[in-house]
């Protein structure tokens, strides 16, 4: 045997290669080819309109709720739904306090994308969603947090529109940038821009 | 010979293994690391637009005639294009009743996202696709369930909605919620939410 | 030794495997399960909105900074953003003349999908990005080329629309169809429909 291992490391034979090295081998080798993780699911809420805060909360805490990790990016109009509910007016100039007074914060006063009807579109869909025992975007929200979904806001358009931290709903990860959101992805199985 | 197997197998070698356990072996490694399959393409229908129509069923289509496996999950405003042409008005309440008399059922009858001058914007671009021999949605809806796509209307939204199987056209797959939208998308090489 | 490679071929062991064998069968496993390569990525530009389309050149410019290979597909209202920004009337009759009135081309003078004020809302949104140091759209789409994105007209929308190669900017690839799409995001690690 010892003389079969000398002949087969000088011959370069994998005849003497342990069973584990093998795997640690394999384990390389699709890793290197594959860095994704099937458990991880990103989602980018560029929208902040009720219509697709809704199914962005639904699909993040679904999938938190059956042990996957997911983070959810939140950039644009979509850094709205994480603005506290009491607050009015953000923003630091009259532009982006403009910008405010027009998308009210908080997934609680978020429009529609069509049907709005100066609010009474959203009105109706939650008093649909009630009656059909559908969770509301904020309670959804809340569980997203109750189930460790990563809600990370994008520094670089919070910057944009005038939003601080403290506009902003506790709980929330450090802000993020494009090439966080983009190493992410690389490695999830689901990436979504909803 | 003999003698050397058991030394291998006593020494955790692989020296023994034959290729075929090998092969085994390294394939359920690649399995386990990523339960994916190139072939799965699975895209989200959100929107009940003709201009997000189009772009949804021309990849299905697409896609299912290359030989790929394909599921469109519609939900919300999506529902409205698995309505039958002929049905004017769905739902169960005052809400939905007027919902669908704002979303025309059935692709034929979408509206663009923007543009749409009262119906007159897609009645435009689809003259522009019959010059062109681009085919209409409700075409390439048809054509999908010939190649097979599974169309899966989403059972929440259709209870928000009050829209019954029975409003929907014929051939669809049974509805089905986010958790398995999700569990496909895992698997699947191509996500959309479109 | 020759007498056990004798025997390992003719029990089909891989006792006499070379180790750059074992690796070629492995990595040829990989491949054959998932053609994915991690570094490519690609963005379908459905939009022709500002607000959409600086997502897509950030995550374009940003994920081609860090080394990935990236391509966008502009498709639909996306192509509007490739025109030239002095053409103001693309289009080879009365209504892809009319659609190229309502969507002037090129990045530069994009509308935003919500709160646009005839275009007020824009140049408000440039305003905030010039005073953050925020790169405008039509310099990222400049920066892109730089860093050799990939830029694919979809000839189908292309023909409906009536735009031809000379209607927009330079250095774009050859146009493409959702076959050349589906094809590249199978093998992508990041696919977005934006």
């Amino acid at each position: 045997m010892a003389q079969s291992t000398v002949a087969a490391a000088a011959s370069g034979l994998v005849a003497d290669m342990s069973r584990d090295e093998l795997e640690q081998l394999v384990a390389k080798m699709i890793e290197e080819r594959d860095p994704r993780d099937p458990n991880l699911v990103t989602l980018i809420a560029f929208s902040g309109d009720l219509d697709r805060i809704w199914p962005t909360t639904i699909l993040a805490t679904t999938a938190a709720a059956g042990g996957m990790d997911v983070a959810v990016f939140f950039t644009f109009w979509g850094l709205y739904s994480l603005v506290k509910e009491e607050k009015r007016i953000t923003g630091d100039n009259w532009m982006t306090k403009g910008l405010s007074l027009m998308n009210r914060g908080s997934a609680e006063h978020a429009g529609l994308s069509k049907l709005n009807f100066g609010g009474a579109g959203p009105l109706m869909m939650r008093k649909l969603a009630k009656e059909h025992g559908v969770a509301m975007p904020e309670d959804l929200m809340a569980m997203a947090q109750d189930l460790d979904v990563k809600l990370w806001p994008c520094q670089m358009t919070m910057d944009l529109m005038g939003l601080k931290r403290e506009d902003m709903i506790d709980g929330l990860d450090e802000p993020a940038g494009a090439a966080t959101a983009l190493a992410r992805m690389q490695k999830s199985a689901i990436s979504l821009f909803i």
